[in-house]
């Protein structure tokens, strides 16, 4: 347990924050510690009828290059997590979520931010093409779940999200 | 791809900093893109001779609560990947690694983040006791794999790289 002894504000943002609070350990030593404060977000992944989970392929430009991930997007005030999934991968695939799940859910980088990211799985069904916010450009990948490991290897799945659900889902210890 | 066309720095800090840029889009529209740039990190999933995982309890202060991890740190200028995980491991547990290798690499939040984490495994032998950094406080607690999918259903693991790196570890999805 540390108690925060001050905390100014270093940004507000669109979609992230960062505050920097002066922190009292339970020892009594004194640290600073930064946090990014993010909404949260949701990741679904979608298996077709046929066993093959659909992906999205984008530019991220955080990291400068295009990677292949699970339907994903932040939370929204007031949404449910699995409406804002099923939104996602309606919004950026065409493909309806039958059969919902939450599966697992995890911090993104405990250590400084507090990104919460819910994975959700489901049947997906249909798929007649997506609608993308405007300031997101998406091709959909349809995966067979025997290639994710060489994706993996090839660094076109590496982000952890995509990387925790496949895995998680792979391992069958999703139940 | 997306184009800067202007860039602001809002903070820079001790271990995060961020920067706000306006990027134009392959079709020319323009948006804004929050960067957190963060000089990433290593985990390590140790693996001692009874097939055992050596992890740490710590108290996360951006969420606010324990979460069991398994050791990992900020990666420092100069220093390979393996030999901070390497020093990690032995700073936080009093394991050392032998028989070290990468089994994955994965970004933590591509949309607003650059932070990247390189995992590696080990085997774990030793153990005298850990030599933590002044802002650290840690429990060290060896894991039996068995007991991992309970230890997510309770949200003690519960953070990105830990999951990802036991569930490609259970699904045997490292090699």
């Amino acid at each position: 347990m540390e108690r925060a002894r001050s905390s100014s504000r270093a940004y507000s943002g669109k979609i992230v924050s960062l505050r920097v609070d002066e922190v009292e350990m339970p020892d009594g030593r004194r640290t600073t510690r930064e946090v990014v404060e993010h909404p949260g977000a949701v990741g679904i992944l979608p298996i077709t009828p046929e066993g093959r989970i659909v992906m999205v392929e984008q530019y991220r430009y955080a990291i400068g290059r295009k990677l292949l991930e699970i339907p994903a997007g932040t939370r929204e005030p007031d949404e449910p997590a699995d409406e804002t999934a099923r939104r996602e991968l309606l919004e950026e695939t065409g493909y309806r979520a039958e059969r919902i799940e939450e599966f697992a859910r995890f911090y993104t980088s405990p250590g400084w931010a507090n990104e919460e990211i819910v994975l959700f799985k489901a049947l997906a069904v249909g798929g007649r093409g997506p609608t993308p916010d405007p300031d997101e450009i998406l091709r959909i990948v349809v995966v067979d779940p025997a290639d994710v490991p060489g994706l993996m290897r090839d660094g076109l799945i590496a982000d952890g999200k995509t990387m925790t659900a496949v895995s998680l889902y792979l391992a069958a210890l999703e139940r």
